[in-house]
């Protein structure tokens, strides 16, 4: 760190379970990414890239490359698997994951219909081949998952073999974990911590202010994903209470010192 | 495209006249601009440069000749040509074209009031000079224009040498074919196309939300414009079905075949 | 300018008081501050490091060097000044600007409670080692604070030797001069400025309505901060009356030429 402050919540330091930021890269160019290494590669764990748009970016495997220097782990968007599920074409993902030399996979449901006892055949599948990251949540906002369920479809997914589970919140943070207007189903969340550990989860959280519930209810170290590679940065500031959000959630107002939180 | 998935939307290539994308520069830097094609120039077909932005960028002589290298057209956003006209410098504006080497411009009258004979006035003089691309509907969204004068002033625009017109959106969607929420005026735009051919139309959608609705509506190849340089890729995507937001829309959700849309 | 067109508003140029704007950084890459300059360096006249931003990027050296020869100053957010005052670490904040040799420094209490003589006080002293920018308002947007303290406050922070104040609406521009909705209090702005000279005040003013009722309102040399990079050049035009937000803002409807505002 550049300076010294006091009292600052204790960040994991990587490789890390907790703490842990999953970025969405949705078509940068080479240089983009160099910069956004350069400002934010200690802070991010992993990069997704997002839903289908691999397949339409032309500098893939260069871009690739690049992220694997830097030591930072890649994957495809759950939409581009279940692209491949639809069309009967697993055989031809699994292919694409090793063409590309891809170490992490998502499986996910958000678009297709997909019966769980498949869904979690297609995880211990690919868990032979890479680490599988699965994702629980309807990319339809009419689709409301009462939290048991959720909380069996994370269970049976980690039991499958996902190393971690993600809880949907597309791009726009308005579905799956989230209600239309973006606000946070904070019961879902709290009755899903009750049974699935912590650092099992990775919440997708775009939206600021959904960083901040998130940070406040779970802490500095809560694991997050979905976030625009220019807001890795000021996310982790919110991490450490150093922005207005959570400037006084890890601090006592009085003594200025650490609170137990 | 990087590895092969089934039952795909045909997409048209370059040079196209139908599912064309006009992205909007509104001050790039040379080396964005640069990082801009390397990503999209594949699915780029022309870039305007927003309103006036033209006037204050210390850059255009060099980033034009970027684009144009790129074999890129661009052109002058409409407000600079109303900001000349308003002025009675249409010679000056002649001129800039000229200076520039512009091979495209706007006419468009979305601040000021214009005559419309002497609107297509001006679309035949440039029409002799460059290509034009000419704009209808206000940016007040207090003032509402019925469907049939839409269908009027694009045809009468066409018959006075636009090689295409453009339905106003401005850079927030919130005008002209959009209500001050962001919502289409659909019997807006399907009156307009049962008189003006569908691939006459550019169509500006800069809202995620507005591209799904025309790409669903009209198909992939349906021409889009005022996207954001960093929104091409993804919108790309929503062409193909390749994001949630149209995964069935071209697919048959029992055989993963692709449906007759 | 790239081109000649009559009837602008006159702009200000560096070193200006008024017409004056600043950006907010919130953790770009070398190249990006090389990158911004390139378009906006003309424009931009100060840049601050938002909020606790600079603790965690790990280029903050690199980067002031490139401000500084580029000739713009640039400044740490008042959230870290107040993360080192609830701290007790005043006297490790003035190192810190030593450190970086900072010549710009921001006094806020926009997260903290903090007596107004004790805030004048560090003004004060600030003062001694840099110019002072002080920032009045809380991001808090249930503290609603009355016109005349705004006025009082203001008043007594320029006496103690704050060079200009700031009126605070923080990144989203919705607490502070703002209503929740980001409309703007605009009772509130016409009230101070009855008695704060206006080339004293910068207006935070991050969304492009924000900006526009303040150029409406003060003209083209208003200074307003909080400007995101990408949003320099667009600002530029709003206040050259080169958007349609503006477009006849300065301009006589009839005549072309120049109105009095």
């Amino acid at each position: 760190m550049n300076y010294s402050l006091n009292s600052l919540p204790a960040r994991e330091v990587k490789p890390r379970e907790r703490g842990f930021t999953m970025a969405m890269d949705k078509g940068l160019s080479i240089r983009e990414v160099e910069d956004f290494l350069e400002v934010a590669g200690e802070y991010v764990d992993i990069v997704k890239l997002g839903w289908g748009t691999s397949y339409v970016v032309p500098n893939l495997e260069k871009k690739l490359d690049v992220y694997r220097a830097a030591g930072i782990p890649t994957y495809f968007g759950g939409t581009l698997f279940e692209a491949f599920i639809v069309r009967n074409q697993f055989d031809d993902y699994r292919r694409v994951l090793d063409k590309y030399k891809m170490t992490f996979a998502e499986v996910s449901d958000g678009s297709i219909e997909l019966d769980h006892d498949l869904k979690c055949g297609y995880i211990k599948t690919l868990a032979e081949q890479v680490t599988v990251l699965s994702e629980v949540g309807s990319k339809d906002a009419e689709k409301i998952i009462p939290p048991y369920k959720w909380i069996n479809l994370m269970q049976a997914e980690l039991d499958a073999g996902a190393w971690k589970v993600i809880g949907e919140a597309r791009e726009g943070g308005n579905v799956g974990l989230f209600r239309s207007t973006g606000e946070v189903r904070s019961g879902l969340v709290e009755e899903i911590l009750t049974k699935i550990p912590f650092e099992k989860i990775i919440w997708e959280a775009p939206i600021k202010a959904q960083q901040v519930w998130f940070v406040k209810l779970l802490g500095a170290n809560v694991n997050l994903g979905n976030i625009a590679p220019s807001e890795i940065v000021p996310l982790e500031t919110v991490r450490l209470g150093l922005r207005g959000d959570t400037f006084f959630h890890f601090l006592n107002q009085e003594t200025g010192n650490l609170k137990d939180c």
